[in-house]
Formats: C-alpha cells, sequence, structure tokens
C-alpha cells in the first residue's frame, strides 16, 4: 500500500501534481519506483527521503557523495542514508544529469538573506508540512537531492549556479531499497537573484509524480 | 570561563594535546578565538561547533558555503548553523587554504565500507564520546569542517582527495560569534586506500589546540 500526502491511497501509476511551491509526502515499498518529472522544464524538486519505519534515518547526500565519489547523482547510483545504508537506486536519468546534491534546503532565512521581506514559502517549510500531515514532526531538515537543478563547483572551488536549461518533461525515476517516505518539493526560489536562477526565469512551477 | 573534555578549566593560552585518532571538546564564549595546530602536519581536523546554550544548533558546512558561494573554508569567511545565524569567523588560514567541508565525518560503516574487519576509531565516535563527557548526548553527527585535508571537485562533479601536503605547524584560528561548544577530532583514518589518503602516509597524529 502507498499514499500520497492527503493520506488516501494511490492508485498504481496514478500520477500526482505537487503544484509549484508546495511539497508532498510520498511512501513507497522496497522495490516500488518513484518518478518525478517537470512538465515546463527548469523546475527544481527538492527531494528528502527517509526509512519508512524510522525516520530518524534519512537521505544523506553527504553520506552518498564520498560513496560515490561524485558530487552529482548518476543513473546507477546508491543514495546512503546517514547511517550508510542503501535507500533508493537512481533508476533513470531523463534530464541528462543535471542534478545538485549541495544546495541545501531553502528556508525563511535564506529569502531573507536575498533581501526577501516577510513571509515567503520554502522547501524546509514543504518539508515539516507534508511529514506533519502524516503524522511526523521531524528536527531536522535533511541536505536534499535537488533534481532538475544546475550547479557547479569550479577550479577554485567556487559554488556557482547557472541558468536552469532543464528541458520540458524531463524526469528521473528512482526505486526503493527499503521501504521509504519521500517528500518532493517544487522548489519556491522566484527571487530574481543575479548568479542564482535556480529556476526558470518565469517563476517556479509544477512537478508530476507518480509511484510504480 | 572556559573547559576542556576534561571538565576542568583551561588557563588562558594553555596548550592541549588531542591525540592521534582522538577527539575534544573546548567552550568558547563569544569573542574568544580557538587555534588548531597539525604539529606533524598532514593529520586532517574534523571539526564540530554547537551553540553552546542549544546545542541542537550545529555549525553546517553545507549552510555555509551557500552563503560563502566556495566549497571550501577560507579566511575571513563565517560559519554559519544550519539555521543560517554565524557561529564562528575563520580568523587565519595558517594552512594555505588546504581544507575541505565535503567528507562527512568517518564512522564504523566507513570503515567497513573500505574493508576494514573490526572495531575501528572514528571522529563520529570521538564527537559522541566528547559531546558525552561534558554532559550532551547527541542525536544527528553534523557535517563537519575538516582542516588539513586536501579534497578536489573536478570538472565532471568527481570528488577526490589527493595526497595531504599540508606543512608541519600549520594552523587555523577561528573566532566564536556566540558561546559556542567546539569539537575537535584528530580523524583516526589509516587505511591504505589508494586515492584517499586523507592522512599522512606515516598514519594520523595528534592536533595542538589552544583557545584565546
Amino acid at each position: 500500500m502507498f499514499w500520497n500526502c492527503n493520506r488516501k491511497h494511490m492508485k498504481p501509476m496514478e500520477k500526482v501534481t505537487v503544484p509549484a511551491k508546495q511539497g508532498r509526502a510520498f511512501r513507497l515499498n522496497a522495490g516500488q519506483s518513484i518518478t518525478i518529472e517537470t512538465p515546463k522544464g527548469s523546475q527544481a524538486a527538492d527531494f528528502f527521503a527517509f526509512n519508512a519505519e524510522n525516520v530518524g534515518e534519512w537521505l544523506s547526500a553527504n553520506h552518498t557523495w564520498v560513496t560515490t565519489f561524485n558530487v552529482k547523482p548518476r543513473q546507477g547510483d546508491q543514495l546512503l542514508s546517514r547511517f550508510r545504508r542503501p535507500m533508493l537506486e537512481f533508476e533513470k536519468d531523463g534530464a541528462e544529469g543535471t542534478h545538485d546534491m549541495m544546495i541545501a534546503a531553502c528556508d525563511q532565512f535564506r529569502y531573507e538573506f536575498f533581501g526577501h521581506e516577510g513571509h515567503h514559502p520554502s522547501c524546509s517549510e514543504n518539508l515539516h508540512l507534508a511529514m506533519r500531515r502524516i503524522g511526523y514532526q521531524i528536527d531536522v531538515v535533511p541536505q536534499p537531492v535537488n533534481f532538475f537543478t544546475n550547479t557547479a563547483v569550479l577550479e577554485d572551488g567556487s559554488f556557482v549556479s547557472p541558468p536552469n536549461t532543464v528541458a520540458p518533461g524531463s524526469f528521473v525515476t528512482l526505486k526503493a531499497l527499503m521501504d521509504v517516505i519521500c517528500v518532493v518539493s517544487a522548489c519556491p526560489f522566484d527571487l530574481p537573484v543575479d548568479g542564482w536562477p535556480i529556476n526558470s526565469d518565469s517563476g517556479p512551477s509544477e512537478l508530476v509524480v507518480s509511484v510504480q
């Protein structure tokens, strides 16, 4: 059985829209796969995963890249938990490798850093809300895997985010290696920050998620 | 007042040796500085910091590099907490920039990954022990700042660790911007892994720490 954020059971292959700037939780049993698509393209998908039996064990980008020895998630990679156990396999990359594992999830303070005044939706709040909706208060916002996000580390260590060139209809598929709760956030970043575009120039858009 | 791991008050400028493969906690009031030295050179210093009034707020490398826009800690940088508040300033770099913020703290499972059998000391255990010694059970091993550690991200995203070339007597000094508990671990990594040397070929060595 699996469910989406509304606590309703999803029908197999049902497609769920994660609206722009919002997040949703999905449960996968070991062996099931989740597909995340950016229909309009250039929309960052912040992706979190927790052991469904123990949400204290979460997907850790930092523990993954010291094992894959690459800061990019690549098709075929196993994504590890903070206890270095395989949680998901990156089954199919339909986005030509344009992904990131290094940008911390945006939060209210990130938007204020860039000069925003007042409340702003964020991937951190989306995560907290999606988890509360299914009964979990989490204490830590893990480093997400940011699919459809264009970053690079230059030779001097500079961390940059070039324009997002991910084509409409790009997708990724991940296979669960244990029972997991996944949270997908359609990153709300929409500030006109020079050199840090993250999403499309036309603003955040929806993601489409299915569990097979 | 400040103390080291033995709960004794340190005298100002007193130098404390962190033995090879071990860790120690140090308390700094805002405005105080901590200096960490590798007397023999090429010894990774895993560095963690917690808000002394709330150890649920910790130094986050991931939140730091999206603000400094560089994956290396550099002299003059402010190191941020996971709530994006400035915790420490990197006051003086006496190691020519050879530092890392991306290698997750080693733990028992990391040594097993590289084929080690039986227990192995690790920076994660050193952190847990140093914090317990002063009364704290922590739930999360944060991403450390790894001083005197040589890593690079190549153009294709490969994450590599070239030989450690940090000279004997190299040091770093960090100034506390809030009251903090710092933990310094003399990384126990000593496996002969091709392309992943971390410490000196001759094995882990001690670090010397002082609080001013």
